[in-house]
């Protein structure tokens, strides 16, 4: 088997296992039985344990979340659809795990805030990168930087808020709504009265 | 001592563990012992344990959230300005707690979601409380129910990720970010163009 393979069955485990449960609910034998792995292993790849496997599953919850702002940033050349787009995937991504598997770095940073410092570097790493990719894309249509940043800092932390909404009540409202709002904020910045 | 003094530092030191290190985090003998009492009368006045003390917290956090709301709102004739009071509230709470302190409804309901139906179902209540007193704030200032209870829902949302961030990033700018766009979301509902 190859080695790679088995450390990135470990980080996924270890994602799923953060996201459902918290930081403080996951252990390293639980996420070794679940990615077919032996306790030992993932001490092989992870000398720091659970700390170390928390650090790596937030990189790579927070990688995935990229991809799908990405997708639904590109749906269209209009930011304001582009936006809306991303929380519509939100939706599907959760329906898909019966509204089960979130956000992976919230949960997790929330938990750890002031206690863990690796693990909130690593989350504000996440949100930082999301939102260079939000206001890149609202830049693109003439926004100037500073309105773009101070909008897709909001438009992260809308959808963030929208989807622990969402999960909570299972239901899609919140973030429908939120991409509806979302959409009015970007065109306003677009187009200014 | 008073039995309702008690069992009130009971319910407050559960929140305060559980919006720090969430509901897997906690349990009965850290709460008791921050709260001055017996692990035996936690079970006295909670026999259903960590569980029935975590839904008890969630609500408590949920009354205290619901009372900042209602402070927010109360402070200006306008709605657009109530819910950016709202979030600079919030930041106060933040800086006095150094970043630790935030929403103890959002951790415990993320970390158990599909997994403690109790905790989930006060969640949705306070959820629930929440958006009713922000559409409340809204129509006031004639604003039809749907489309304030529309607005409710992606306000509760914002403020809920802001505080993420602002937590994570330990830093007051997605907080004071999103008081702004809320504004704008909220004038343009008050008075569509």
């Amino acid at each position: 088997m190859d080695s790679q393979d088995t450390r990135a069955r470990i980080v996924r485990a270890a994602a799923e296992l953060l996201q459902r449960q918290g930081y403080e609910g996951a252990s390293v034998k639980p996420i070794a039985l679940a990615a077919g792995a032996s306790v030992s292993s993932v001490y092989h790849f992870f000398p720091g344990g659970k700390q170390e496997l928390a650090v790596e599953a937030v990189r790579h919850g927070a990688a995935e979340y990229a991809d799908l702002l990405r997708e639904g940033l590109a749906s269209s050349p209009d930011p304001a659809e582009g936006v809306a787009a991303c929380a519509r995937l939100m939706v599907s991504a959760l329906k898909t795990s019966a509204w089960v598997d979130g956000c992976p770095v919230a949960v997790t940073a929330l938990e750890t805030v002031g206690r863990v410092p690796g693990i909130q570097q690593a989350a504000d790493e996440a949100l930082a990168h999301w939102q260079r990719l939000v206001s890149t894309a609202i830049q693109k249509a003439g926004v100037p930087a500073d309105t773009a940043d101070e909008l897709a800092s909001t438009v992260i932390s809308t959808l963030e808020g929208a989807e622990l909404l969402s999960r909570v009540r299972q239901d899609d409202l919140p973030l429908r709504r939120a991409a509806t709002h979302l959409s009015q904020l970007v065109r306003l910045a677009v187009n200014p009265a």
